[in-house]
């Protein structure tokens, strides 16, 4: 079958073509690729070859000149691939451009200003706020419902779906134990995230307002936020969570692009406190996205985390990341916050499936509380399309390995 | 008198050698300087005309490829600089490449990989546990002795000396609001501190022992981790603070290596703690910088914070930062956390100054307790050279410009 008769129903059909960075076979170049079913069009290649404008974006090794080329550029970009792969006139052009997805090697597709974390889904911060403040009058902090709460995460060591994951080392102190112990991470968790990607900046001093998210947001991605429990619980108070998080991120290798993702949009749950002006979405254009995910570990789905239960929306996150005066950078990266539903199989953490170790997850090959050395975990997710289509997200995936420190 | 005859006795004499990046006057281009007394060293230029290999390190427009180059050639191009400063047969050729201090433009001298804040001041933690956990049996939490709490900034807010900093917003809520207002923080504050330059990297999965500091740290600057009380308060559980430090943190402009602080190094306190081996400097050289920091307002004087009180070291720091396997970028940047000695005239913030407002500090201008617009906040510092001498450290200085959010 020619690579541009994607099959019906096929998640990265024209109507998806999210964007990578791939190098061919046989080669280390890095080039600006989009998935079309099991093929990746080389993207600048293409562009050369038909003469367009937009091959000085595409003929680049990192996605950073296209995100920061901005809204107008990026849907003028996605109409031209579009075309490209559709109109039968230029077929025999461009198919000299598909790779095999199977015969290339994907990289990190875009290079990482800031990395910032939420923690946006009232179920997990609920569930969480139970096991670990089980005496408290509400299992949300004061804060939770007027703003979505964030941290800075390391973005240098955002990793592209692939890459092995060294089990982390560290300090942990159970309450029982006289002092801290130092070893491998005996607690180590996934989060399954959704990560939004930056890519026209700001002003440092200029507050980005709700309506002018998708003037900044290019697309998104699955994000897994690799957490170690154990050195995060010892670590955290007063500043927040460090050596437990800042080992590993995963991102998908593939960024679906806002605008491939229309269908999907859907209202935020309803919002149960007052909001400030800044933050107050009522009147806008549903700030939700409808993604469902995939949590699959050594293969065996163990979670269905759904998108569409997050309390905070991406656009809010953005207002509240800028509202006093931080700027934006081409390549910020920010994810959504562990994505749990309020149905126990949605939940997007080991933390909260095994309910911090006491229910043991079954699966083919034997218990899990936590990962094991060897466990391979992979999110995937896909939303609705147009016409009933579905919109395949790149997915995330990662395998565990040895600590290297003994 | 000719700019290579420094006054004897000034700290920016040829024992220091600052590195910075400019533009000359009527220039935008930006190169590496030296800074000289009162003049700057077009050190690339420099270079070039005398036929010196290091020209391609350093007729640069950041300081990374000089700090990616490794500990070796550090050394080199200060020998090398120090001879074409000190040694007559080479001043002629140089002297042309000297421009006065106040003809040039003074530029962020490296591109921030990831930026992280510690909190390493045994006196700083115990003043601000004392305000804000009066009832709690230790002003320290629990792990404060066992490891260096450190958190994640925004890197794409760091700033250069002489920036103005505008009057962030947000969210804050006192406890007796019943709910957060919005506007202008009125609880703006400084933090005064040292940060250290990473140059050459790390690999991921593998930690950077305590004794390969000198390996990958270049050199240090004074820091101004400028910080909003309010909204901090408000935002800091439980994942850390966020807004209330990502609009800026301010770095001097001059990067002093660590060759030039030789003199300055002294044995840090006393721990009260055993630690765990990958922390245990006892056996190490002396980890600690004798460095003694002014904090001016408006030109007065307000406080004189040691750094040689620090309970933590910049190698700890280090080896506790990458012991989970993070790796290290260059351009990567820490900062020490706010410096309080254990006098009431050496603390580091105004929080603790002003003690949470409660004593207001006497300016010539008026009362302050936390800082008001057009405030201009200077931190400078020195350090023990050799032979009596003393090391200037390069000043962070700020201006605080009224919000732009009304």
């Amino acid at each position: 079958m020619p690579p541009f008769d994607v099959p019906e129903g096929d998640p990265f059909g024209p109507h998806n073509l999210p964007y990578g960075v791939f190098s061919p076979a046989g080669s280390t170049e890095r080039t600006v690729g989009v998935r079309l079913g099991d093929h990746v069009l080389d993207a600048g290649a293409a562009a050369r070859a038909l003469g367009s404008p937009y091959a000085s974006l595409l003929a680049r090794p990192s996605l950073n000149p296209l995100l920061a080329a901005g809204r107008t550029t990026w849907s003028d970009v996605r109409r031209a691939l579009t075309a490209w792969v559709t109109v039968p006139a230029h077929q025999e052009a461009v198919g000299a451009f598909l790779h095999p997805l199977a015969s290339v090697t994907l990289h990190l597709p875009f290079e990482v200003a800031d990395y910032v974390d939420f923690y946006a889904s009232e179920n997990h911060a609920r569930n969480v706020g139970q096991m670990f403040r089980p005496d408290a009058a509400d299992s949300l902090t004061p804060n939770w419902k007027h703003l979505p709460i964030g941290y800075h995460g390391r973005s240098g060591t955002v990793v592209v779906s692939g890459t092995d994951v060294v089990r982390p080392s560290g300090q942990r102190k159970a309450p029982a134990d006289p002092a801290p112990v130092f070893g491998p991470s005996v607690r180590l968790d996934i989060e399954a995230e959704v990560g939004f990607v930056v890519g026209v900046p700001s002003e440092r001093g200029r507050p980005v307002a709700l309506g002018d998210f998708r003037e900044h947001v290019f697309g998104l991605c699955l994000l897994n936020d690799w957490s170690a429990r154990d050195i995060q619980a010892w670590e955290y108070v007063p500043l927040g969570p460090f050596l437990g998080k800042s080992f590993a991120t995963s991102v998908s290798a593939w960024i679906t692009p806002l605008d491939a993702l229309e269908d999907a949009r859907v209202a935020p749950p309803d919002r149960t406190h007052p909001l400030l002006p800044y933050l107050d979405d009522a009147q806008d254009e549903p700030g939700g996205y409808d993604l469902r995910i995939s949590v699959a570990i050594n293969g065996s789905v163990v979670s269905e985390p759904p998108f569409s239960t997050m309390y905070w929306t991406a656009a809010q996150q953005l207002a509240h990341m800028t509202v006093n005066g931080a700027s934006l950078r081409t390549g910020d990266l920010y994810g959504s916050g562990t994505v749990s539903g309020p149905e126990p199989w949605q939940r997007g953490s080991l933390l909260e499936l095994s309910w911090n170790g006491r229910d043991p997850l079954e699966l083919p090959e034997g218990k899990r509380t936590f990962l094991q050395d060897g466990d391979v975990v992979t999110l995937s997710a896909w939303a609705p399309g147009p016409g009933g289509t579905r919109v395949g997200l790149g997915e995330v995936s990662g395998r565990i390995t040895a600590s290297a420190v003994v």
